[in-house]
């Protein structure tokens, strides 16, 4: 048994109201495994880098219990690169570079000792990518995740809504959400989402929390108010990650227990915000988290009394 | 006993992108005390209208347990007007048209028995309004709160400095708070209007929610996710009038209570933003809003088990 992520591994180049660096280790899959290594191991990951990626962040995910055999490793290729600069609310940012390089030619073959997976989470990359890993795994995991984004709904929308039908939750933000649904309302347009196939859907809001809706239930995680946000890349991956990783320690796939998945990645997400890259995940103890989460439950609890 | 509202009482003429009308009632102190009496009576209401403020509204009013003897009517005077028009996000509105009218000349004089006030709301109004209130108490209320805009803090800002000191909650929206504190971050922003004097400030953000702050702790209340906003006009006052109405009530000022006292407040608002003005506030029942209630305690709700 055991957790799957399958995304992108990269180098980012940033720029925030805060700081600037030129080049440091970024990626949806990067971001989600040192998420969901704090809840479950061994977590199995699949993406692909170029010769210029380093051993050693290669070999912390190792010693963090992520089984890198579906990592492939293009010697003579550069690994994906992401340029961005984000605006003063940090919600908004503008894409200055996007160098695909090696993930342009990304076509996973899954290693037989990743059969078992039970749980699956799909970060944002091309549908047919995205449809060949599933098609790939000769037992349907117990729940798939997957995150996309408008880019695919603007030059491959008929493949990624067929990858949309074949998982049982999506995560998006909200624009995208409303792209996707050509609703305005979120009620709207969860409805409509998820009458596309999934049965759960994630809508992430950056510093305004994050909807699950199933069916006609919902249920609404706050981001805690920081003081600072430093850097809001891998925000949305890191969150995706402490959820699936919550997910699958618990094997538990009830709307209940996805409350509390969708609190810890809020959790992990805070952390994620408080430096550039994911430097901050990885020095986590489990005393912080705990904290942290208090801080979540102290932020929404209340008892209402007005008998 | 009793809670005292000063505000506006007006009309208003709206567009949103789902209609528009042309002239109907609207104002702060009319809002607030419509949610208010759905949890306290009597309120004393305070304000100004022309003679042609209709006399059925005010009448509403008063078999609604609101005593407007403080109420000045202008008779050759017209009642304030405002216009403006929403955008598709419903967070955004232009202002058309401000015309002050006998709001212009608002000096209230609070009647003797006025004097009794133990919660005091002073909604939107020239600062030297507010304080003129507060000044006219021989007996300081158990809790005084204030709601301003951005407009004051451009032109009165000293004077909107010393009501701020003199009130025990201030209630901004996210702009105001990062406009009146210098400060981006709300976390930052708190702190910075906290030591301004007032002990609790709520910072409300609209479809994204509202913020508790007292000391370090802060408590998050979410906007119930709507299929449809059809008016947000007055939902602040009515999530204000709902909040003091709770508290006046129940007559606790403690930190709990007034986390009870915001939920309610946020269940007030997502029935302002129904229909156009306040007509949806006048027809509520008992029962709907219970319903309300548990629709939001349902949003939030969570049990965290991660041993």
């Amino acid at each position: 048994m055991s957790l799957m992520i399958v995304g992108s591994m990269a180098f980012d180049a940033l720029e925030t109201p805060f700081g600037k660096v030129d080049r440091i280790i970024g990626g949806s899959a990067t971001y989600a495994a040192w998420a969901a290594s704090n809840f479950t191991q061994p977590i199995k990951q699949v993406s692909i880098v170029g010769g210029d990626f380093p051993q050693e962040e290669m070999d912390a995910l190792t010693a963090r219990g992520v089984d890198m055999e579906g990592v492939e490793v293009v010697k003579d290729g550069k690994s994906f690169f992401w340029s961005g600069r984000y605006h003063m609310d940090m919600n908004t940012r503008d894409t200055l570079v996007t160098e695909l390089n090696v993930l342009g030619q990304f076509n996973p073959q899954l290693p037989d000792s990743f059969q078992d997976c039970e749980f699956l989470m799909l970060g944002n990359l091309a549908p047919a990518v995205q449809i060949s890993v599933i098609n790939q795994l000769k037992n349907r995991p117990k729940l798939i995740i997957m995150d996309t984004m408008n880019f695919w709904m603007e030059i491959a929308l008929d493949e990624l809504k067929q990858a949309i039908g074949m998982v049982d939750l999506l995560m998006v933000n909200d624009s995208e959400a409303r792209q996707l649904s050509g609703e305005y309302s979120l009620v709207k347009a969860a409805a409509k989402i998820q009458a596309m196939g999934p049965k759960f859907l994630i809508i992430k809001k950056g510093e305004h929390g994050a909807l699950l809706f199933h069916g006609k239930k919902v249920f609404f995680a706050p981001a805690l108010p920081l003081e600072e946000v430093f850097d809001p890349t891998g925000a949305g991956d890191t969150f995706a990650g402490g959820f699936i990783g919550h997910v699958a320690r618990t094997k538990d796939i009830s709307y209940e227990n996805m409350k509390t998945g969708i609190i810890l990645g809020s959790a992990m997400a805070s952390f994620c915000v408080e430096k550039f890259g994911p430097n901050r995940l990885k020095e986590l103890t489990r005393e912080e988290i705990e904290a942290r989460i208090d801080e979540f439950v102290e932020l929404v609890n209340f008892d209402i009394n007005i008998k």
